[in-house]
């Protein structure tokens, strides 16, 4: 861990009683062809509120997945504070109130993970003294070193379509504006594919033919999601991850495929197991949405390991902001 | 192969006499990561003029390669216009005299056979009656179908950036106009690389990992030429052809990584060995053509299987209108 060597921090350095809010958005990635590099923002957020205490750390903690969060510093919006303070040289860690309510959801391609990282690392970026503050690109950096890629961290940094790129600690990233006609529609399965497993099902080599295929698609892919929707079903069509995946996400597959027949551009979101479609209009998302409604009908779609599915359908506007600091009250 | 099977034509419903003149921009393919999908339209023309005659295949050929091309049924130009002939529903084959000066050189990756499979379709359209012409679609498969790809043919048909998808007799392209700032340099060794032999050269399979990583590039390639020409160097490296044809052009290969390592976006032009490099402005084209002066007197990039090698270094614009029909005498 390199850390910025400026003049010496500790935990004095930061007030008790200073307290920053953040608001995050969920992401979504790779969209089809653009694994691990592409993320798109979604209008969809948590949003933490951290204060500096005297000693410790405390919790409360609602929404999505609070029951089997971790109380302790292996909560992941704590371990991303620390390294953001250690990167910015302070000798100690201070003590901390974490209130969070989450609305994304964990485990279904939604980006919690990098969302829970981009909210701690820029908290603890806005508690610190402004002369220690980190630039972007190192908030970047740290961001994506602990999430192991800048997929889903970029977008929920920048907001907009990001393309991302890169090596473990010089990772970049291109944001792009998304055409205005897009509007996604997530259907969120109330099963869980946790992202190691979906990893673990990826062939080490694949055919140079599908790799070539994958990088035209990819390369369309940015030019659909920005100037040329009417190309988008032919931009999503993906050669590197989504078919190796099928057996762990069935429903979601097999709804893909009853989407991409009828000519919806869907896609997995990230590594599953939620949909995500790419509707151009309003008109658009309205059918889609009843095409989702009419496919749940479906054996395939309605079950998973034997159990009755349910299915969250809903439209998500595409974030243009990414992270932002909503409040911040200084002790002082 | 498909016919229109519109109403009975035959070799007469070409006047004798009818002329055609069709002028042919060469084209550069992959440009790194955009392997068999990307091709970009150069300002460097062949140009043919086909006409009508009584009976049998007459030729008058001067420049690049006029010496050992076939002067029959086999020639490339003559082999494109019957498979638009056969295609548009004609019932024999008229008889036809063929000039042409060729400058795009053959065998060095700047997409001469797309051009002249191009020019002799596009020059059979133009000679056919009206109510048989081919669509664009139509003749985007036809020559994408003699060539194998689309990546030369688009770019040699539309002008511009093209990004190419699709298979046999279904394929697309989409045209993405390059950002004005961008200034091709082109340099072209007097060795040849036969696209057969280069394309032996590439693996089965790939690793997942440079699949992903490839595909990542391509996406910002077509927003690093449109957009973005700051990203050029991160955006044309690529992971799918260049590192496994090294040793079949070797001298282009170092003249590719030497000026990268200056910072220079060079790439090898389609199957090679001609090399491509993006300047960015006026300024920057001039500093790339003396840094190639500079690197041809490095031994490994002025000889080639122990020849002494020159290099025709050359400015090169983006063409933006693809083929263009220049003259048509009716003879009627």
């Amino acid at each position: 861990m390199t850390t910025k060597g400026c003049s010496l921090l500790t935990a004095d350095s930061i007030p008790v009683g200073t307290t920053v809010r953040v608001k995050v958005p969920a992401s979504s990635a790779n969209l089809g062809p653009g694994y691990d590099s592409m993320g798109l923002s979604l209008a969809f957020y948590d949003e933490i509120e951290v204060t500096r205490i005297a000693r410790g750390l405390e919790f409360e903690l609602s929404g999505q997945g609070s029951e089997e969060i971790a109380r302790d510093a292996n909560h992941l919006v704590i371990r991303a504070m620390n390294r953001c303070f250690q990167y910015a040289g302070l000798q100690d860690f201070p003590g901390i109130r974490l209130k969070a309510h989450n609305q994304i959801p964990h485990s279904r391609g939604m980006g919690s993970s990098a969302s829970a990282i981009v909210a701690g690392v820029v908290a603890a970026n806005e508690l610190l003294p402004k002369t220690a503050r980190l630039s972007f690109a190192e908030i970047l950096q740290i961001c994506s070193d602990m999430e192991g890629h800048p997929d889903n961290v970029a977008p929920s940094l920048l907001g907009h379509l990001t393309v991302s790129w890169g090596t473990t600690s010089a990772w970049e990233t291109l944001p792009i504006a998304v055409n205005p006609r897009i509007l996604p529609v997530v259907a969120i399965p109330d099963y869980e594919v946790p992202t190691k497993q979906a990893r673990a099902l990826l062939p080490e080599n694949v055919p140079h033919a599908d790799a070539a295929r994958n990088s035209a698609r990819s390369a369309l892919l940015t030019q659909a999601l920005s100037q040329a929707p009417e190309h988008l079903l032919a931009a999503t069509e993906d050669y590197l991850h989504q078919s190796y995946r099928v057996n762990a996400m069935a429903p979601s597959a097999v709804l893909v495929r009853t989407l991409r027949e009828r000519g919806y551009p869907a896609v997995i979101s990230g590594a599953g197991p939620t949909v995500i479609i790419f509707a151009r209009g309003e008109e658009e998302r309205t059918e889609i949405i009843s095409a989702i409604d009419a496919a749940q009908n479906d054996p395939q779609v309605d079950s998973f390991a034997g159990e009755k599915l349910s299915w969250r359908v809903l439209p998500v506007n595409i974030d243009t902001e990414g992270v932002i600091v909503l409040r911040v009250d200084s002790a002082n």
